[in-house]
């Protein structure tokens, strides 16, 4: 008697009457920290449910609630006649520690693996999203505030309301068959791609793309050829895919491929940003596409073309695709809706070369299955009903007008301080340091705006080795006129020496 | 002037009057075949633009446009007061077939690099959607039919007809804080798990949830404990990131962890699905539980807990969570959305253990930036309002019904050929042929289904190495009831004997 009191008053202990959930949630609790801490023994008898209920003030229906949970866990056992006991077989090795916050008693440094370190080493700006929306002058992001959102709501209801079982309960691991063949049209139509719908692979973003490419066509330590300076991004997503970067120079023709030939003529892969490289938006060169397919259909490697900013042309009309011009089925081409609709959607495409296709796909259902299809049929509607192209023609016309707003009022507010030229092309402009600010660095520049509560990411910091151009991200396309110069007359007073 | 008419003829030959789109990009695509066929020679004098027209029978706009475009693509060039001429900087190494389709010329079989070969072995149906919603009785299909799409889509639409910077421009790597803060609340409710909305990490799936702790904790060649049998795309994912697989049996009691042990101590992961083991349905004891959480806790290994099918138990109450026992933080809990509510969502979720958190986030980045917002804000909604909550206690409703119906017939049609019994959880039954059937392979009786226009895969498929139990596997949570009664009568027509 006096030990299964004692075992009452020992429950009682750990169940407060403030604790959480209901209170046969916190008895069975209670009862099992005592097994797994070894304070009631394996074979030990239980008090019966009344006189447990009957110590602990509770109901007979709450103490038999938490002894059929602790009886079906396993840790206690019932024997016909004699009552319950706490289980027999529960092995010695239970943990050391009462169970606590899930991992309250962990080493603060766990051992990750070689290739862990690497991820888990991914500068945090480059996933954080503080930075991303902050609006005077971060690079990349768009403007959404024209985006039809009202009609994109309509047609997420609408696909949604009433769907197939082909929608619910499956999918192709390359996408959904309307929006491959919608954007099969797009690139078709608008850039030239040769391509059919079924070379058509939809995936989350550019890493996505990048990591499969990189997955199934190279091997670990396998040599990549990336433009020096470029996107932080995709240097992340292909350092992930455990390959060797060989870092080629970018000229004002482009990625200088006979410096990539001379550096590592054998490399599985060149990733280039052809139509306007970020970050410093030079377009390929016509002969420096012919002599990158050349090298690659002579070496058999591959091509990764990320079509960044094409559709943001503002003079002239854009260069052909290396996709169009690519004979033998070499390159791989990528391009994302993150800039032409709004980032968060969170979908990108690639078109696979026919003879690749089939290996994209199985690569894709092993790694990821088949993409969310929540956005999927909305979005080939808005292809299909004609509202994309509406949209970039509209951004573009608002970017251009918003790239001469800027180059004008920067002529005259930081006239001897910093230089932008005109691109034809993009989101953003490089803005140089002259005069006295010249021989500051822009790391420094970068810092001083920031501290005046302006973003202007130093153009050095997308650089690998020792040779960097000096410079200044200006990202125009998402701040609102009246804010830009205000924003000048405030960063010409930050960069005052 | 002969050669001249001669280039006009010669571009004319190209120009076919069907082809596809504007007569000028027609233009533009002849003449650039035939400078990179060296039909035209590098310095080649263009004929004018107006005659040009006349040879082609076009307007001298037309013209125009096609020579302007190809100027700018630098395939030719202008000399002031003398014309235009074909460029001379273009490298000889011009590709060696006319640009044609896209990979036309590729050879069949692309060189893929050894992780890309495993990956493109990937069984074609571990992604392919065909059989994935063909009734009778292809398992791991949920029905949908009473899912509330109408609500749905209002959800939806409402989430995204006026949404906020925030929601359009960025998003966490580790999801939608509304979502984590749900699916927390949910998964300490519902299934015990200790954690915080901090510790949640919304992922597209299992596979990627399993590639995603792969890569950062284990370096290729480190071993991996799989349940043998299991879910060939828990298998596809787990080949995929590299590591080296140790097939641990499994036993009425779950997992055997001593065999474990025994094969490969050092393994530095264990894969298991504990609440409702797939395929075979057993449950993990709590000695076992036990027993592998003080191995992972020696060995300093970690443990990936699938909790498949915890929602749909219809006798009993769930066992608690590995999660919940683990009191160093070893344990990463996975779970999906894909059956509670439809699998093309594609939302599962991780949670990581606290010292865990951070890089998990940045590894998320650097292979996929963040999860698609669209479906989140809506499916915050759908948890934070009860009506996930709603929906399963209806499913499993349901789900318990179709089950014991099953039973009930298929103890009617199929006695004597194939056994049922019940099974207090998940979607599907193993039946285990008896009679004369026992003597056949379970693959065979999967084929005579099949050509009965009836789906139930053979047990033995998803086991690796010689022991193998025989079965039918039976889906049965989306079968319509009107069906199951004819469905079971021509199985038995089919496996007569």
């Amino acid at each position: 008697m006096a030990r299964r009191r004692g075992k009452g008053s020992l429950l009682s202990l750990a169940i407060r009457p403030t604790g959480e959930g209901p209170l046969s949630r916190q008895l069975y609790a209670a009862i099992r920290a005592a097994i797994l801490e070894a304070r009631l023994g394996a074979g030990d008898r239980m008090p019966a449910s009344r006189v447990l209920a009957a110590d602990l003030g509770v109901s007979r229906n709450t103490a038999l609630a938490a002894i059929d949970q602790l009886v079906s866990e396993g840790y206690l056992e019932t024997r016909r006649g004699s009552g319950c006991y706490v289980a027999r077989d529960l092995p010695d090795a239970r943990p050391a520690h009462a169970p606590a916050r899930n991992g309250s008693a962990a080493p603060a440094a766990p051992r990750l693996s070689r290739r862990g370190s690497g991820l888990a080493a991914t500068p945090r700006s480059a996933g954080s999203s503080r930075a991303r929306w902050y609006p005077c002058f971060t690079p990349g992001v768009p403007d959404h505030s024209d985006f039809p959102f009202a009609l994109w709501a309509r047609l997420l209801a609408r696909a949604w309301r009433h769907p197939s079982r082909d929608l619910v309960q499956g999918g192709d691991p390359a996408g959904h068959p309307d929006l491959r063949k919608a954007v099969a049209d797009y690139l078709r139509q608008a850039r030239g791609v040769r391509c059919e719908a079924e070379q058509i692979l939809i995936l989350s973003g550019i890493r996505q793309a990048i990591d499969l490419t990189c997955r199934l066509l190279l091997d670990p330590g396998d040599s990549v050829w990336l433009e020096n300076p470029c996107h932080t991004g995709v240097r992340a997503a292909i350092a992930a895919a455990a390959v060797k970067i060989t870092d080629v120079p970018v000229d004002d023709e482009g990625l200088v491929v006979a410096r990539g030939i001379a550096k590592a003529p054998k490399a599985r892969l060149a990733c280039v940003a052809p139509s306007h490289q970020y970050p410093l938006g030079v377009v390929l060169s016509l002969q420096r596409r012919l002599q990158l397919l050349a090298w690659a259909r002579e070496a058999k490697a591959w091509i990764l073309e990320d079509d960044y900013d094409s559709e943001f042309r503002y003079q002239g009309r854009p260069l052909a695709t290396l996709q169009s011009l690519d004979s033998e089925g070499r390159v791989i081409y990528v391009g994302s809706l993150s800039k032409v609709l709004f980032p968060s959607l969170r979908v990108a495409y690639l078109v696979a070369p026919p003879a690749l296709v089939d290996a994209f796909r199985r690569a894709r259902a092993a790694i990821d299955e088949y993409p969310p299809m929540t956005p999927q049929p909305a979005l080939a509607a808005f292809f299909a009903e004609g509202h994309l192209a509406a949209h970039v023609r509209r951004q573009r016309k608002r970017y251009a007008e918003r790239q001469a707003r800027l180059l004008d009022l920067a002529g005259r507010h930081l006239a001897g301080k910093l230089e932008l030229a005109a691109d034809p092309a993009g989101l953003h402009l490089v803005a140089r340091p002259v005069g006295p600010l010249a021989k500051i660095a822009d790391t420094e520049l970068t810092r001083r705006l920031d501290a005046a509560g302006l973003v202007a990411p130093a153009l050095s910091r997308y650089y690998v080795g020792p040779r960097r151009q000096s410079g200044l991200m200006l990202g125009y396309a998402a701040v609102p006129d009246a804010l830009v110069e205000p924003a000048l007359q405030r960063m010409a007073e930050a960069l005052a020496t």
